[in-house]
């Protein structure tokens, strides 16, 4: 039966988990969109335009936001990201679930946006502290002033779990992306996403009264 | 971690595979308490007292009505069903779900009560109301007035779909019954119904605070 398409929003503090699980999530189901932000910083070596993001300059990305193009914007260290709306409101025509990777701001605009009935929020937490630094460092790529940089900034992104529909310990990925499934499965059949159910019990009401 | 339980209502015209359902569920995860109602009504061969109900007479029930041992109680055909408080309390209070065989009157009544903000609430549909009629016929025991008594129950119990939070078509029991597992798995994943989190997420801060 045809769904009525749902938004999943998926935050946790860099290092928790967050990128595997929304690429388990995309092979368990490929239907799934994955809404990719658009940002003003440069490209880090390996990213393509267009698939890890749209890569925008500061004029083009204020012209979106003031057209009303982004479905939420935010400014983080200097650089804006945002979610493009036009792509959400053509999963959600097509029946298509949405997924996005965004941080606290990112989901509390989301929420407050026109589409945030069809929101569902996802908040992933690291077993420890030490094992989100080992995460961090695991990289080897960063300086210990970015690492210091992303460990506020995690402690600050935590401190927003309780604003989420479901909150996942990420003590073992393959549990956390079962989860992860079970909640997507189990959101698929909320009545309310299931718009076709009101011709489907229409054609039950028609039955019985052929009986009588 | 310790949960807050939850209470599992599921609804569905006579003959949509619920009890088997429910049984399903139960074989699943045997701490699920099954909420026993309680009934005026005469015990049918091979139902138990305490077990498939608790018998009582018209005087006693009503007494514990008037005492407020009922969570939900309704009249059909006559008699009085209703679900006991006490034990949802005490299921509650150890951390694990009550599922609730019940119509839409008791549904809803649960779902107004003070335990309203712990339901989750499940209706079963039948794939076609043919199926339906041969379910309730398949049992060969009853007369045609009772069946089509029973059909016209089931017409008013279907009126009531949409004040579900899910809704699953039964057209492979297999498969509802995994639906319906799904459901319970996630809705215990939800945020809410993890109080133990906050003492997790204090433990996460102080391990920041040690950082620093």
């Amino acid at each position: 039966m045809a769904r009525r398409g749902l938004l999943l929003i998926l935050s946790s503090p860099s290092g928790a988990g967050k990128s595997t699980l929304a690429r388990r999530l995309m092979d368990w189901d490929p239907t799934l969109k994955f809404s990719v932000s658009a940002t003003t910083r440069n490209p880090r070596p390996g990213e393509e335009d267009g698939v890890h993001y749209h890569f925008r300059d500061h004029d083009t990305f204020r012209a979106m936001v003031a057209e009303g193009q982004m479905l939420e914007h935010a400014e983080v260290f200097g650089n804006y990201y945002g979610s493009p709306r036009g792509p959400v409101e053509q999963a959600m025509r097509e029946g298509r679930d949405t997924l996005f990777d965004v941080d606290w701001q990112g989901g509390q605009q989301i929420r407050n946006s026109a589409l945030g009935q069809d929101v569902v929020s996802v908040f992933i937490l690291p077993p420890s502290i030490a094992e989100l630094e080992r995460r961090l460092r695991g990289r080897g790529q960063d300086s210990e002033e970015v690492i210091a940089g992303r460990m506020a900034k995690s402690q600050a992104e935590i401190s927003h779990w309780a604003e989420y529909d479901y909150v996942l310990v990420n003590h073992d990925i393959d549990q956390a992306a079962r989860e992860l499934i079970t909640i997507v499965e189990a959101e698929r059949l909320r009545r309310a996403r299931q718009p076709a159910l009101v011709d489907f019990v229409r054609g039950l009401d028609t039955e019985f009264a052929a009986l009588n």
